[in-house]
């Protein structure tokens, strides 16, 4: 059986090997039919009987053997901080494509681990304030008017990396991207008529210590949507059902989850919710509203690890509030050179963007980066840009006063263990 | 307080108000809040501990109130016919977007209700045959090359709408349609290098009741994937875990679950699975390999009832196994008169696509239909057509010998309640 390792550079235009040269032998060995193999049938895999006929009717589990699971945030603040804190981040390391599935969305709440249990019959959205026709909607009523369907991520505004972290889960699992239907907000704004004067919304859940926040009326009018569908089916209660408020590339505080108010009033009031968003300096007050433009790679990411040296696809999401993404940079040297990556999935304005990369890994030690630039132009800032603008040392322990969307970079030792760059 | 019902006319560009005139009354005194509920917070909602909360952190489930759920469908065929039929409907009345979960995909298979239970690690696919370089790729190296994401949709062919069907989910159930990630076969192919007189590729599944088929070799070397990924996450188990054959466009059966083995061979084979494939009459045969361009409307549908006459929005899910989708047509008047839908998802090659179309119903018995027409120029055929073009007789219950592509209609009395048109 022959099987020379220049034949297995073909499917790659720009000529980097499936293998590495040092590992190219083996590889091909273990991919190669044996003769034996090519006139008779491969031995059939292990079937299993489900005893529950109606249960694999119903519904779809996934695999035993598929162990993706979402993870509590290794810091937990103090209740005298910000209340119940539960942050759960999705497993990112795990994800491929743009869409997050449902059950694997981040979770960010200061209101405790509680998840109402809401009768979508008996709900209700009130929208008031200065309208001249203030209006209640069920649910029902929602779902009769004109929708739209589109994709947009979701970020916590504590999604930031620190050097103790040790995956992509940890570093940046507090973001998710979904499929959303549901009704524009602009469509029941102006179905009530916004009165001169107004200036924001404030938002409001139906919780026992409400979600609530305070959203320029700009926005409102804008691509806000008061959703009810998720991934095509209805949202998970974790993530509001039954209705919850998607204000795209704004940070995720202002997604109220389980909406049931919104009143249109005159000026920025002060919730619950809105700590940081009046704080004394106004420029941090602004950039923690909307999102910047941000990416990660996911593999290869932290506490993974290269089998050896060889071809890769280095891959990861971006994404940025303002805008579609329009390309995303890589450096496999810790940032003295960018290649443009391939964009996977279509760049829709304000969600996740799959990208991707063909490397060739020589086995030595490299820091490999991500930076993304959306459709207004704007790049995401390197750590040390990002020190430089908040007037910060320039070290990685920084905390950013804001929106945390300076570029991470992963570290590969020559054993093709991957770690935190930044520790 | 007042509200007049020319008001709530402001939101839909065509004039369609939202509630008809004879209804205007009653809705907007629902939906106008009362003076006292202004200044006050309405009553919160019943929040509920889940007593688990590693499960609440790991993974997010459906509301109790979703009861959404599949089914099996209505005829089950003899095990003289096609062995162990397992047919499983998803509930496309309650779909939004473009997306169907996972859990609620269709599932077709004449090989039982038994889903392998196989282990990643253990698993392997064979590229034999008529190659230069037979290959044997494991999971994780098949994980390592490029990849591509892209939405597709798989219908089975058995997906016909007969009169004795009620809802949407019997009629059109065996579609579905997800973000799928994988590796374009062409690249696998090319890597094995085809040989000269290769006509034909035979695709074979991990299964005791092996599913095999065969698939032209252009098509292979086209746009097929061996798709590790759905909806961000690994394939469902029902849906092939851990790789299955994507055959974009062509009637679900080729797109082979559990993929192990694919053998270049110079001829078409036949299979267990290609049932109806090499019959004599080669029109039959040709056109069971790809579905054409179809649609339905999965609401208003079978068993829903419209409450009232008033606004509403006629939506649904398009397809063509062709290319994508260029418009959605609905009729309002039983095929008398057609107007043309908005798409409110992108129309990707090969996917499910949203339709829309707002409407104000009058109260009075109509018939709605909907036809879509590809980026062929292919327009999906009525009733009428699909009996003349397989010279059947033109009453609704005769069976289409291929692919049942015929537009499909709802009937909805005056009552509201909509009813199966073929009845």
């Amino acid at each position: 059986m022959e099987s020379k390792s220049s034949d297995r550079r073909k499917f790659l235009k720009n000529g980097a090997a499936f293998v590495g040269a040092a590992a190219a032998a083996a590889a091909a060995a273990a991919t190669v039919v044996p003769a034996s193999a090519q006139t008779t049938t491969p031995t059939p895999m292990p079937e299993m009987e489900t005893p529950d006929l109606e249960a694999l009717i119903a519904y779809g589990q996934r695999s035993p053997f598929v162990k993706s699971m979402r993870t509590s945030v290794m810091e937990r603040m103090s209740p005298d901080e910000f209340g119940m804190t539960f942050h759960v981040q999705s497993p990112l390391q795990d994800s491929v494509g743009m869409i997050t599935p449902s059950s694997l969305h981040y979770v960010s709440t200061h209101r405790g681990s509680y998840v109402p249990n809401i009768d979508p019959a008996e709900h209700r959205l009130v929208i008031h304030g200065m309208v001249d026709r203030p209006l209640i909607f069920t649910v029902d009523e929602l779902k009769r008017l004109p929708f739209v369907t589109r994709a947009h991520f979701l970020e916590c505004l504590g999604n930031r990396a620190k050097s103790t972290h040790k995956t992509v889960q940890q570093t940046h699992g507090l973001t998710s991207c979904s499929e959303w239907t549901g009704v524009l907000l602009s469509l029941l704004l102006k179905e009530a008529g916004v009165q001169s004067g107004a200036a924001f919304i404030v938002a409001e859940g139906a919780e026992t210590v409400k979600g609530a926040t305070s959203i320029p009326i700009a926005k409102a009018m804008d691509d806000c949507m008061v959703a009810y569908g998720q991934n095509g089916e209805a949202l998970r209660p974790q993530q509001g059902y039954p209705i919850r408020l998607l204000v795209p590339g704004f940070e995720g505080m202002h997604n109220v989850k389980y909406l049931r108010r919104i009143k249109v009033v005159e000026k920025d009031y002060m919730t619950y919710n809105d700590y940081g968003h009046l704080v004394p300096d106004a420029q941090v007050a602004a950039l923690t509203r909307v999102i910047g433009p941000k990416s990660v790679i996911t593999f290869p990411s932290g506490d993974q690890k290269l089998p050896g040296p060889g071809f890769y696809e280095i891959t990861g999401l971006a994404w940025s509030g303002s805008a579609a993404v329009r390309n995303v940079e890589i450096s496999t040297d810790g940032g003295q050179n960018w290649k443009v990556a391939e964009l996977r999935t279509p760049a829709h304005p304000m969600a996740h963007v799959r990208f991707a990369l063909p490397w060739n890994w020589d086995g030595k030690e490299c820091v490999i980066l991500s930076r993304c630039t959306d459709e207004l132009g704007t790049r995401q800032p390197t750590r040390a840009e990002a020190a430089a603008y908040w007037k910060q040392p320039e070290n990685s322990e920084f905390r950013v006063p804001g929106a945390d969307n300076s570029v991470f970079p992963w570290r590969i030792a020559s054993d093709g263990s991957v770690h935190n760059g930044m520790a």
